[in-house]
């Protein structure tokens, strides 16, 4: 899915929200366990109750690789079952690899080809060339970690970094995230394919933000459970064509813990959905 | 495995080999692809091939995870495999994960206790409350990275940093890698289950980096095919119990690309082997 039809999806069903599939085989319904891919069977009817409301879907690997091979095959059947549906949707693997060369074009094989997502996050420690391969896939996106949305964000992430001893004539100063940001909008060259991770605990920050990286898209993460506010991250990090999709995980998929928790998540993300509506509408992207 | 344990692993085989499962289904030999599972039987036939050289096996995550669940299945018969052998053997998952808290907690989850690996190498980026997850697991190790083998480590790990704008009188630099080293050690407390990722293509800044983290055990990785020099990283990376895993990884499983893969598997790691003996033997850490 190319920028201008991710745009248009989010035009055409009035959101930005994407649902996290963080689903967490110990916080599934009791009574789904006796069924045979417990885990499939959950995502199938989370995504069928949150279709309407949603334009993305992001299953996080740790949860499905933490069941093992069979957690794996859980995905697999996931994302074949997105891929059946009649309406459109954009799929991220929130994996956050980063690795050399040959490892990462391998991940990004996993993830691109053989499990067709349209996006994967990457984790950026490692430089330029541990993201180049994911960036040559020139039909898909890569989403770089810039400034996350836990407290550790501080350790790093904010630190001002700069090329030389910093002394008084030489310190032009970036933080480390800003550096991210620049170094990748620079080697994607085509920013249309080039997403950022930016969580929506900094709200404030993100205008900021998007002074270094006016036109890319950002993936919020920390709405709901981590308590980052929609509005803040609305009014500061929305552009022109929304550039924006915002996550939430458990917050929708574990809105109930029992068997209503198919309409649990339906109200939660079609609650979401109405808000962004009135925030692209404020801002003029829909009539 | 514990340090005291590690380090006598280390002093009975006379080795500090590390050997990188990296096994790329491309690049197995075409007579094994017949059988029901080549990549598993591939390492099987590599793990006994190198096993008397040999300390440490480290599977690349990317290489299984290419393959979907069949590949996570044939990663999960290899650990079953090394588990069963008689001799003991310290296991590495290379596989770089970061991310927030409950998303780290499942990944150590996956690798420490579903795949029983000793150790998981992981990604500093998004800070401390990422790392802790794994470093909580008190008979398990947690690799960080620190400065990696790739040409790219340049762009982020190398830059100066400083928590505050920096200026002639504040500045108080260190470079990310230094910064990232030694937040690890002071959140870690117990320095045994604490190593660093420490590339071999920067062999004489590894004494540098000693200075920052005497004790801790380095994972080097980057002799063979990335052309790091085993004797620079011996020089100046060697403390009085060893300290270094040097890793190899395609210049061993794929010394050979025809049907003699363990022959010429067997005769690179003996060569290495060898060459580390003498290290020990130099250093004193043997007699």
């Amino acid at each position: 899915m190319n920028q201008s039809e991710l745009v248009q999806l989010i035009k055409s069903r009035k959101s930005f929200l994407c649902v996290g599939l963080d689903s967490d085989i110990a916080k599934i319904p009791s009574s789904m366990m006796q069924l045979e891919d417990p885990v499939f069977e959950f995502n199938k009817r989370i995504i069928d109750a949150t279709l309407p409301y949603t334009i993305a879907y992001k299953p996080n690997l740790a949860f499905y690789e933490a069941l093992g091979s069979k957690g794996m095959a859980s995905l697999e059947k996931t994302m074949e079952y997105i891929q059946g549906l009649s309406d459109s949707v954009f799929t991220i693997a929130d994996a956050k690899r980063g690795d050399i060369g040959n490892t990462a074009a391998m991940y990004a094989k996993a993830f691109f080809e053989r499990m067709n997502f349209d996006a994967v996050t990457v984790s950026p420690y490692m430089g330029m060339d541990s993201l180049e391969p994911f960036l040559s896939y020139k039909d898909k996106w890569t989403i770089v970690l810039a400034l996350t949305s836990n407290s550790g964000s501080g350790d790093f992430q904010k630190l001002h970094t700069s090329t030389e001893y910093p002394d008084q004539t030489t310190s032009e100063s970036k933080k480390l995230y800003e550096a991210v940001m620049e170094k990748s909008i620079q080697a994607a060259g085509h920013q249309g394919q080039l997403m950022f991770v930016v969580g929506a605990t900094h709200g404030e920050m993100i205008r900021n933000i998007r002074a270094v990286a006016p036109d890319n898209f950002l993936l919020v993460p920390g709405v709901g459970a981590q308590g980052g506010s929609l509005s803040s991250v609305a009014v500061n990090g929305l552009n022109g064509h929304c550039g924006l999709l915002v996550n939430a995980s458990r917050s929708i998929i574990f809105a109930s813990s029992g068997d209503d928790f198919e309409k649990a998540a339906a109200a939660e993300a079609s609650m979401m959905q109405e808000e962004m509506e009135q925030l692209l509408r404020d801002k003029k992207i829909i009539e």
